[in-house]
Formats: C-alpha cells, sequence, structure tokens
C-alpha cells in the first residue's frame, strides 16, 4: 500500500486493477459489468496511523488524477490543481493523504472506451457500457477499499467533481465525513443537457469518427464541441473584459472567414489544445454522465438525500451561469431540510464557472478551514 | 410598380434585379462590388398618394421576404409575421404599404453564395463576397428607390432586422423616418461571437461541407449550427418550464447515447426542419455579418449615431440573453446623448430571445402607436 507516493517531490501515478472475475466485477447503473478495471491514482501527503486524514479529490469533465506537482522534473505544468493541493497549501498535504483518481470512462488511465475489452480483445470505443456519476463513485469506492481507509475525511471536487463528491454522500454515506461541493449542481438544467447534445452531435458529425471505431481522434468535431463548452466556463463579464470585440491581427476584418477577433483565436486555442489530450469517445461517455446525474432520483431532493449523513460545504460563484447559485441554494435547502449541518458560500467573481480553478484565495481558505474543523470531530 | 402585390388575400413574391452594368452594381463594404443583384420582396397594403404610409420590415438571420398572408392556398403556413402584420393587424397593412425584402447573402430569392456568379457562369457559394449589415441596408435602399419612395415611414426589425433597422438611421438618415428596433443590439458581444464561431465550425467541419462547394447541404453541421443557436434563443427559465429534465420515450434513461431527454428531441427537430429550407453558405454569411455588424465603428455609440436623426422605438426583453436590456440601454442612451426622440421599453417575458417573435400583444401595442404617431407627424 502506498502511503505518498511521492520521492523527491516527484509524484507518481498508480495503477489499482480490479475484477478479473465475476465476483469482483464492477456493477454499473445499466445493468452491465466491468471486468478487469484499472483505475489510476495519485497520492500526495501521509496517510495517518489513525487513518483520519484521508481526503478524496474528484476531478471535473476533462480533468485526470494528476492534481498537484510534476511526474518528472522537466515538466511543464503541474498537476490541474497545484495552487490549491500541496506542501503547506490550502489542501495541505503536509496534514492530509490526499488521493485522486481519474474516473472510469475517462481517458487518462483509468478502464474507459479506449481500453481494452477483455471479452474481445479489441478497443471497447461505443461498446463500453454507459456510465454515471454513481458508477463513477462505485469505482472510487474499490480503490478507498483497497487503499485500507475505512471514512474518509472529505471528498472534494468542483464542477462534475462536485456531483462525484455528492454522490458519495449519497451512495456511501458511511464514508464520507466532509463534503465539498464547489461549483456543481444536483442535476444538469436543460439548457446544459443541451448543450452537451450539441457538443455530442459534434463530435458525431466528423467525419473521422466512424461511429466511434476511429484510428485517429476526431480532432475537429471534438475541439467544436470544446469550443463551445468552454463557452459555457466563461462569464459574458469576463468575456468582454478579456476580448472585447479585440481584433486578432489587424484593425480592420478580413472579410475572408477567417479568426478576425480575439475570443475566436482563443478558442481555437483551447480547441487544439484539448484534442492533443483527450478522447473523443471519452468525452461522449463523461459528458452523458453527468447529464444523467440527478442527485434527486427524479423525485424531490430533500427526500433523496435522506439517507446522507455528512457535514458539507457548498460553494457557488455569483458568475457561473452553467452550474448557477441558484441550483446551489436548492441544494442547501434540501441538506437543512434533513438536519444536515451545511456551509453555503457564494463568492463573487466575474469569471464564471471557471472560477472554480482561478479564485484559489477565497475558496482555499473555505476549505482549508471546512477540512480542519472535520478533522476535529472526525469520528 | 407594384401597389400591393396580392390577389384575393393571396401575396405574390416578385423579384427586383440590378446592376448588370458596372454603373448599377452594388458597392460593398469589403470593397467588392456584385453585379446583376436581385433583391426578392414582398409588399402589402397600398402604398397611399402622398407615399407616407411605407414601412420597410426588415428581417432576422433566417428569415425571409414572406411576412404574411399565404402564396397559396394550399400553403400550411402563413409568412413568419403573420400575426403582426396585416389587415387590421398591429402593423395594419390596411394602412400602411409594407414592404420585406430577403438579405442579399440569403438563399430565399435575394442573391446569395447559392447564386451564379456571372463572371463565371458557375455559383458563388464562398466566392461570394463576404457582405455586411450596411450592405443588405445598401441593397434595399435600391428597392426603396425602385419602388420610388424617398422616405420611409418606418424600419422595422427584430434581432438581425433589428440591426438594420438601426443601420438605416445611420446610413440614410434622411430616409427613415422612425425605426423599431426589437430585441437587438448595436454591436454583438464577445459571448455572441463565440457561439457564431462554434456554429461556423460545425458547418466546415461536416464532410459534406467541401468548403462550400458542395452539392447537398452539409445538413449535419448546418443541424448542429441551428441547435446551439436555438439554445441561444430560448432562455433558461423557458427550458425549464417548457422541459425540465423531461424524457422523450419512457421513464428510464437508455442508457445508449440516444435522445433520452425531451430537449434533446426538440432541438433535433428544429435543427432538421432548418436544414430542409437554409443554405450552410447562406449560414455562414450571414451570421458574419452579425459579427462585424458594429454601429459604433470601434468608436463611441453616441460619436457614431451624431448623423442619425430618425425617431426610435427600442424594445427589449427581460430573459433575452443573447441581445439583452442592457445591450438596448447602452444604445438608448447613446440616442438621448443625440438628443434624438426615443421609446424604450423592456417587456417581462420568460421567452428569452425568442420573444420578439412570441410576444405579440404587447409589442405590436408599442409598433402600433409608433406607427400612428411616425404617421401624424410624417415629413
Amino acid at each position: 500500500m502506498s502511503n505518498g507516493a511521492t520521492t523527491e517531490n516527484l509524484v507518481i501515478p498508480q495503477d489499482y486493477r480490479f475484477g478479473p472475475g465475476e465476483e469482483n466485477a464492477l456493477e454499473l447503473d445499466c445493468g452491465k459489468k466491468l471486468y478487469d478495471v484499472n483505475i489510476r491514482y495519485e497520492t500526495y501527503g501521509k496517510l495517518a496511523p489513525a487513518r483520519d486524514n484521508a481526503v478524496l479529490i474528484a476531478h471535473a469533465l476533462t480533468g485526470d488524477a494528476h492534481v498537484s506537482g510534476k511526474h518528472s522534473a522537466d515538466d511543464r505544468k503541474p498537476g490541474w490543481w497545484d495552487n490549491m493541493v500541496g506542501p503547506g497549501k490550502y489542501i495541505d498535504t503536509d496534514k492530509y493523504f490526499v488521493i485522486c483518481s481519474n474516473v472510469i470512462g475517462g481517458c487518462s488511465g483509468s478502464t474507459g472506451p479506449r481500453s481494452v475489452n477483455p471479452a474481445t480483445g479489441k478497443l471497447y470505443n461505443l461498446d463500453f457500457p454507459v456510465i454515471t456519476i454513481a458508477d463513477m463513485v462505485r469505482a472510487q469506492k474499490r480503490l478507498i477499499d483497497h487503499l485500507q481507509i475505512t471514512r474518509l475525511l472529505a471528498v472534494v471536487g468542483g464542477s462534475m467533481g462536485g456531483m462525484q463528491a455528492l454522490e458519495w454522500s449519497k451512495s456511501y454515506p458511511e464514508m464520507a465525513q466532509g463534503i465539498v461541493a464547489i461549483a456543481t449542481t444536483y442535476q444538469l438544467a436543460p439548457q446544459s443537457i443541451a448543450f452537451n447534445w450539441v457538443g455530442s452531435q459534434a463530435i458525431r458529425s466528423d467525419s473521422d469518427f466512424s461511429n466511434g471505431n476511429y484510428a485517429v481522434n476526431p480532432e475537429r468535431g471534438l475541439a467544436t464541441a470544446r469550443m463551445l463548452a468552454h463557452i459555457t466556463y466563461l462569464s459574458d463579464e469576463s468575456m468582454e473584459q478579456k476580448f472585447g470585440r479585440n481584433l486578432q491581427d489587424a484593425d480592420r476584418y478580413s472579410f475572408a472567414f477567417k479568426r478576425d477577433f480575439a475570443v475566436e483565436s482563443y478558442l481555437e486555442h483551447q480547441g487544439q489544445r484539448f484534442v492533443e489530450r483527450f478522447d473523443a469517445n471519452s468525452y461522449l461517455y463523461i459528458t452523458r454522465a453527468t447529464d444523467y446525474f440527478d442527485l434527486a432520483d427524479g423525485g424531490t431532493l430533500a427526500e433523496a438525500l435522506k439517507v446522507a449523513k455528512s457535514d458539507f460545504l457548498v460553494v457557488s460563484f455569483s458568475s457561473d451561469w452553467l452550474f448557477t447559485t441558484n441550483q446551489s441554494e436548492a441544494l442547501v435547502k434540501a441538506l437543512l431540510a434533513n438536519n444536515l449541518n451545511c456551509s453555503f458560500c457564494e463568492i463573487e467573481s466575474s469569471y464564471g464557472h471557471d472560477a472554480f480553478l482561478l479564485e484559489v484565495d477565497r475558496l482555499g481558505a473555505l476549505i482549508r478551514d471546512f477540512l480542519a474543523n472535520q478533522r476535529k470531530k472526525f469520528q
């Protein structure tokens, strides 16, 4: 078992594989089973002898297990939440044993649609079962069991990571003492489902897609989906501040369907960077998991949360129009209706949904204090 | 000349062709010229002997000249603004001589990218010059001259039609007494430019597009662009009311990337209907014209509007997040700074941008009264 798999400040990705054999297979919400599942994960800090300091971080839609630090000294960039997680940082790896795993369905080490289907010896592609947020959490639970942790101090996540954190409180209420749900929602609004649908159609329209059996990532369609999603991550206000109607290269329109506007070049850049690191099939599976996510199970949220026992920190951002403060407030209301301990904060920010990655100091202070309180009362 | 080209309550589309010959060519903002330009238009009602009752209606992005009535008794549907325009209606064709023409760049009768380039004998496709809102208005001016109307009682338009109406007040300040600018903006915000960019990339990614030289409309890409745009025409609130998370066919998710949600089926339906009536190249050209539209010419709006002399009615809708009340208010401010007569109304509505086609009664009453006042003071 790995306690803080870091050497000389470098972090080493690890793999936990389970489920060759019927009894170890992962049962999914769709009714199917996944066999021979790999979970790619990273850990930071040391698990305390009392095993009372484990914090699971759940990543967002296109994130991965690499939260903090570098894999090699040459890495250009550290992990995606490096400013939040590390020694002496808000989620202090001198104090906490931090775990993050790539979700199943992903394309960054865990089993997903581009993994080999053990039943056929070929890539799953669209034969991969359609998974849910609860399925992702079910796989994480296997990892936590493997790490011999019986109770997590907290599960922390932003955006789709927040959905997983919330799902932990429902699926495994005894196992997660604290839940930190940031810039997230208990269910996608129809507008968000609609944006995901358009993105998925852009991918499927790409002639390289070949119904998922592509040799080469269908980059044009995937970039289009990413550009669309990216608009929903920014706010009207932040786009106005960042780009306005600035032109990219000259004072004059090209009159030639070029990338005249700075915002167009920015989006294209985002799209291009994305297709280098993300797989189109994974994108379809993971966005579908968010569409399907409904903590209320089609009923009332308060009723669905009756099983929950965790303490909650819920944080929204004022200009986030993807997962709105209204949605966070509805969640908080349902938690309070169940007499659960719940702190809620709306952080004023113009960054839109992306604020959960950008407003590090204001968000970090809230998380740091919440974790400290959870540690004190850990049972 | 045609005064009310209607027979037995049927409306007959008309064509005005100009510009074979250098001296009649249409000069464009890009510096190029269009030769042999056709304008498809319709008229309703009769031009009064004093020629003081002509109302030009400018259509929105994907509209056409067919505002009201039917072309044949068998038509399933009347024109796109039939509930607003007609005998005894808010824009009363018993009183006013109403004109509407298809924009150049369009695909509903006026010269556009799928017209034959007289220089080559082949379709223009992407050789068609990139046009602007001012170019569209320049073509309309030719039509109005042809109809021997020296001064319009009013130019009325919603969305991109509103941009054309506003452009009239700047390009031909003597020729438009009243301007009705509905659910529109003086310039697109970067967020809107960004959405248009993503839509254009969806079209261009379609393997049928063939760089604009398609034999068959690239339907998949165009439908994707339309679905995306359609989301921006609705409000979060109206989508919640109309669809929520309702499932389409069953109580259970398909777990198969089907159209599970009602909102997905709705969007697909909208996309499919759209590709039957609209051309992909036209979509690229016309959305680009809206991107380029900047009534402020890159400077301050008040300065740019110094030339204007019209009276204005500006109407916005509270839930319109595509062209917001804030944008209308900035316009009104600039008009008032130039001591222009300007009425402004924000109509409370949950319909989003589409409200300009749906809130007929509240909007219609405002337009009716504005036109009546303009008629009284017509010079």
